[in-house]
Parts: C-alpha cells; structure tokens; sequence
C-alpha cells in the first residue's frame, strides 16, 4: 500500500516566488519542476534540484509551452516537431542540473495547457512520449488514467504513474468534474485526506454523481501555491502512515 | 599533423537564418552551436545537431548570456553562481538533443561577451569551468592559447584544444590585434590559407610586428557567417590534405 | 483614381534582418511596421520609423501575438482584455519613436495568427478596434473586405482601408482561394501588376472560377520578404502612373 | 510646505505579485510604473494606470534594461542609442495605457541598474533625458539630488523634481551610504517618519557622520515590496498634514 505524494515545484521566476518550496519538499516525495517556460528559471532549477535531492524527493520535468507571461495555461498552436523540440530542451536542461546534483530526472509531466492537450489529443501526448522516450526510456509519465498520454506512453512501451486529484471531484466516466459545477472542489482538507485514504485502500472513489468509480492511481498532488499546502502534505504523509500506507516516491511505484 | 576546422553553427531564430549550415556542415569537424541564449532555438538546436551527426562533426555547445537582441555580444554583470546555473542549463539542453540524435557534446566554448570575459577574468572562467565538468569532465574546452580559460580548464583537469583565429593579426605576446590597428583583420582568401598551412606545419606564426611566435593550436575557426565561408573552409580542407596534413574534429587532436 | 501600395516593414530582430527595407520604402507609400512581439526590436522601429518619415511613407503599427520564435504566425488563446493589453502596448510603443520622428501613427493592422483571427472572430476583431480607437479614433484599419475587423471598425466610427492581395487568388464569395489549390498563388510579376491594374480601374477582380467579383480596395500589399519585392513595387508605381493612376498613401485615401 | 510621497508601482508579471499596489495607490501621490522591462506586463500596466488615475496619483514611467530575470539590477553594456530606444519604447507603451485611461505619463525615473548608472553616467544620464524628452518636453525627471540626470535634465531645459529615500543614511557630499555601512539603512517607522517630517521643515538632514547637510527635496520614496509600505506611506501622509505640510503630486511641486 503504497503512495507518492507530489507537488509542483520551482515555480517561481527571477525575483518572483510562488509557494514555500523548502518546507514543502519535506513534506512529499516526488518534485515536478518547473523547466524554465511557463515559470522557474536557471538559478531557480538549480536550487530545486539540489533541494529534492537533499530531502530523497524523485525529480521530474515539468514541462510547458513556451508562456512565462500565461504561465503555460494558454493554447498555442505549436507544430509537433517543434512541440518535441521544446520538450527535449526542457527535459535535458532540467537533467543538467541534476547531474551536477548527482540525482536523475526520473519521471515527466506536461503542465497547464500542454498538460491538458496532452491527455486529450493524440497527437501532441505521442510527440510529448516520443520526445521524453527518445530521451530516457526509464522516465515514467505522470498521468490522469484515462489520458490520451497515458495511451501513448503505453503503446511506447513507457512507465505511467497514475495521479489523482485529491482536491477535485470526478465524473462517472472517470474525468475531472468541470469546475463551476456542484462538487468539483474540495475545499475542506479533512475532505481531501479522507479521500485520499479511501482511494489507497479501495481504489476507487465516490464520484460527483455517488457512483464508486475505479481510481487506480499511484500518485496523490498536493498544490504548492495554495494556502495550507505544506500543513496538507504534512497530514496527508502522518495519516497515510498511520494506516499502514507508506509514502515513496514515483520511482518506487 | 592534424588539425579541426571549427564553426559556430545554428545561430538562426525562428524565422530568421544567418548561415548556410548545411553546406558548411560539410566542410568542417567541429561545431560550436548555439543553444538559445545569443541565438538558436529548439528546432534549429535539433537540425543542427542531426547535421553535425550526419556529418561526424564534433558537437560543441557555445554557450552564452541570455540576450538574443544583443546576439551576447554585451557584458552582462551576471553574479557567478548564476552564470553557472546558466551554463548548465545550455549544455543540457544541448545534450538533450544529442542523446536523442545519437550524438554527443564534446566540447564547449563560450560565445561573444561571455567568450571575451572568459579569456580574461579568472573568476568567470573558473565558472564556466566547473559548470562544465560537473555535466561532464570530458568536454573538452575550445580555447585561445593563454586565456583565463585555458588555465581554469586545465587546473581542474579538463582538457582544452587551442583555437587559431586565421583571418585575424597577433600582437608579438599571442594576443589579438585589437581591431583597426594595422594587420588585425587579414581578408585575402589565400593569405588565410597560408596562414593556417604555415601554423600547421610550425606550430609558428608571423605576428604583426614580424616577429614569428609559438602557436601552439589544434583547431582552426571559420566564421560562418562571412560570405565565402563555405569555400574558405573548403579550400582549406583540400589544401591540409594536399600537404599531408589531416582534418580530425576536436576529439580527435 | 488613388491607390497606395504598402508592404510590412522591420520585421529584423537584433542582428538579423529579412527584407532590404531602405530600397523598398522608396517605393512604397504605407508601412506596416513590426512592434517588437512579432518581430522588430526598438532599435529597429527607431530606424523603420525614421525611413517612412523621410520618404513620405504613412506609418502603421503591425501589431500581434507575444510570439518571436514563431513570428506571430501561430494562434494563442489570450483572453480579450489581455490581448486589448497587447494591442495598447504595441501601438503606444510605435508612436512614442513616431513622436520623437515628427509622424504619426495613422493606421494599423494586424499580423499573421492574430490577423487571421481578426477578419473571422468577431470577439477578437472587437478587442482589437477597441484598443486602437481608444488609442487614436483617427487610425485607420487596413482590412480585408467582408472581414470581421471591417465590420467591427465600421460599427465603431472607425476609418477602414480596403486591402487587395495583388498575388492572392480569390473565391466567388470574395475571400482568398486556400493556398494548395489551383490559381491561389500568383508568381508571375506580369500578372501580379496586370491585376493591380484591373482592379484600380474596375474595381472588380476576375476569381478563380472565372467569374467577376467586385473589390472594392485602396491599398495593394507587396510582401517585403520575397525576391523581387523592390523590383515589383517599383513597377506597380510605374504603370499605376502610366495609366493617370496615382500612387497615394493610406491616410490620402 | 508641500511633499510628493511616492512609490514604485506594478512589479509583478504575468501570475506573479510583488507588492498590494491597490492598498499603496490610496496613500500616495505619484506612481512610477514599470514598463515591461524589469517587471511588469501590458494588463498590469494597464491596470496600475487606471489605480493611478482612480486616485487621482501621478503617473511616472519606471524605465529599465531589458532583464525581467535580473529584475533590471544588473548592468548591461547597451550602447547609447539602443538604450534610447529602449526608453523611448517604454514611455511610449506606458502613455498607450494612459491615453486610454484618460490620465498622462508626467514623470520618469530609471529603475535598478539604470537608475544607478544614471546618476553617475553622463553619457547614459544624457541618453535617457534626450530620449525622454524627444518624446515630451513636460515629463519631470525624478532624480537624486546632484545626479548626472539632475545635471542632464536641467541641462536640456527638462523639469525635474528631487528625491529623498527616507530610509537610507546619507553621506557628508550628499550620497548615500553604501549598505552595509553603520547607519546605511533606516529599519525603524518613526525614524523614517522623523526624518521626513525634519527635511520638510528645513530641507536638510543629519547625515551618517552627524553633520547637518542640504537635502533639498520634493518627494519621498516609499517602497512598495517592504513589509509595512502601506502603513508607513498612510502615517507619512498623516504626520505632514498634521504639522500642515501637504501631501503633492510631482506634478505639482
């Protein structure tokens, strides 16, 4: 009974800082970091990798269309070869640092709008794989079950680790419940942290609709730019143990 | 009696282009290429690298301040410990698509400011070295005989190949010529070929003032953006081979 | 019997440059000029600016997508009162060197990706009518007929300017023929001309189903960066005066 | 007996916050807004223009060096008219936003890096007043007293209005302190509050060294990214109504 705790991380930029990265790297167990497109910068990347190797947290790419100004939350109609393009340069500047650190980037995964056409269009998840694989074969994928990237890193022969979102509530069919509508943010932690252990033991969740739906994830993300962040991780990792759960990172998945 | 001709490459951008890397690709064993901070971006980083590997060129990463307005040709007052994450995050990068490409970067040398100061301040070449070899002591450095550079590389226990600038005139202690003195720029064709052929043959060359000094090099640049570069480095190939000399990239010497 | 040619200007960046804008503008009577997200540079508009002035040339800001590497020609999904922002800043940066010159910013239009959007997208057409005119009520709008940013600058008081692709094809319904099909591209420059001058003296085209339409336009675009440009406005003006047509910039129109 | 209180305006970028300059808008008088450069985007700037007119505060234009990374701190070798361009792009772009909020860009002050070179440069002090002016003779320049702007506006005609920073220690000849010296930096509310109240009576100020030296200013810095801005600009405002002192926008100095 094992889980990952992830979170966001190195998104802040120059003299910009997003979310108390140092006390909440103490708290999870595996870092996606922020590659210097939608946030993060060089200087930033650096420390970020040094940070996850010191607390034993599992590093990945989070990788971005090219919008610091949008931070990657906006549509761009980017060609698939360039699209692979800015993926290799993200995911081996972020392997740079990490060799200087002696640690590795060992899983990936897409951010804001190339994350969200990367589990929906086939196109841009295979050229998201196919960039990533061509690089590592051993990066695992960080995906929402169900995704058009979680396919394509499957059909490549990748590892996928399954994330769920603790805080949002799920339809029937297995996707996110569109926020505005009835249930799907959780706002209350007691809320989240019940949900997350009733994931890790049934697999399976209570949809919006009361349905109990498969959940078969490996992965729970804590956002690191919302208020309580750290006290979330923090709780989630005591009361996960105390049922007998274990924290560990992707790569122990 | 071997010696690599050498060219910066890749230093187009998006729509613009500056050079005819595909035929001076040809004619050359090492390559400098850009990775995004003066010039390049991901895509023109990825041809060019699958070019140097079609090629069997060497493949360098010719790093740089981040100012593509100013083509890093201006110092920047960058503190060190960020001048190193920067050098970093280009040779990674670069790495990136060499791995992908089957090639790999086997040397590096910084580009205009950060080449300039490089050559002349201790502690910025001592950055750029130990970002360098903490990605990978292998890399060899391109540079002038007697720079900052050299001696930074060589205390740590990199390995450095010596750079010959053949169209440009040396002051009687090996440095250049500053521009518009008499004889720092020489732009007769054949007088860079003799040149070249006469430091080959050597390891001497007839500075300004007509003394002859030591010119200990491996490696000639061609610029790759003056018109004619592709026939200079052409005729120079033919005319090392014709007097038994070998054209080998850096990694070779 | 007026008409202006115009061509897009300063679309250079740092070191690089991509059409021989100081022979065309002799040439031409408007210039659309690139406001540093496309392409341009502060510098560059400085000069382009200060070229249009000395020629008599009618100054327009070229405005677009925050995209240089992919040189405005690709669609962002940027909310409107963010790209309202873009538009502003764009126009107000122009006419700050065009205040320094001694001109004015007397017309606009949009580039690639974002000139797309706005002749078809009625919310995009309206940010960008909106932005100008509370910039300046007097800039003009260079437009597609039956365009969406026609309609939106009309509906607003502004002034419109008809714009003819003189080495486009056009459909029935007036909109161009895509490129990839029969008749869409003209290269022939005898051709290009002889329908300039159809068009200035009948103000009907002949489309590519043979048929008649009327066009209805003030300006022809002589795109700066293919071969031949110089030569090809230099003939349009010619014949345009042979035949008692007179060459006009936008704002005589 | 009149004082400007003012303070540096709209600093974040895209999802990023430095200050709350809604809070800060209500207890000053003038505002200098960054431009895009060092920090701030084209919705923020649009947004601090309307605060500043909702307030009824000046609106001054915070022009910087091209480095968003560096946040404008660091030095870049730019020659002298790039840099003009530069400045001219900036205040140009900031007056788009003020025309269509009804308001006026009145003032200038360099920020960071450029702001310092500017007060002891006179080739750069000269650029950015030539390029300020260019743009409108009436823009005051905000400056230390004694600075090579002073000398360069006043040279050229230009207006200019002089600054105390409250919170700094100043030397005999009128500089300031370096930090890190005794006395350098004023961290005490009522000290700095003291310290205004004192200049406004009397226009001198007891330097680091005890001696009483001339300090003869219009306006007052508060900066807006220290914790406790807002509260000490709302005491500033109080203690000089209540000695019948009058809060003033540069304008009106």
């Amino acid at each position: 009974m094992k889980i990952d705790i992830n979170s966001d991380m190195g998104e802040g930029f120059g003299p910009y800082t997003l979310a108390d990265d140092a006390a909440l790297m103490a708290q999870i167990s595996s870092a996606n970091v922020a590659c210097g497109y939608h946030a993060g910068d060089p200087l930033i990347m650096d420390r970020t990798v040094c940070l996850a190797r010191d607390h034993g947290v599992d590093l990945g790419a989070h990788v971005s269309f090219p919008d610091r100004m949008g931070f990657g939350r906006r549509r761009m109609d980017i060609p698939l070869p360039e699209l692979e393009a800015h993926v290799l340069y993200q995911i081996g500047a972020l392997a740079g640092f990490a060799r200087r650190a002696g640690h590795r980037v060992s899983h990936m995964n897409p951010h804001g709008a190339l994350g969200n056409l990367a589990s929906v269009d086939a196109g841009i998840a295979e050229a998201v794989a196919d960039a990533t694989l061509a690089f590592d074969p051993e990066i695992a994928f960080l995906v929402l079950p169900g995704s058009a990237l979680e396919t394509a890193a499957l059909a490549r022969g990748g590892k996928v680790v399954r994330l769920f979102l603790a805080d949002r509530g799920y339809l029937p069919d297995g996707q996110l419940a569109p926020r505005g509508t009835p249930g799907a943010v959780i706002d209350d932690e007691s809320q989240v942290v019940a949900r997350v252990l009733g994931v890790l033991r049934r697999q399976t969740l209570t949809c919006v609709s009361g349905e109990e739906i498969a959940m078969p994830v490996q992965s729970v993300l804590v956002h690191s730019d919302t208020p309580g962040a750290v006290g979330l991780a923090r709780r989630l990792k005591q009361e996960i143990t105390t049922i007998g759960g274990e924290i560990a990172p992707l790569s122990a998945q």
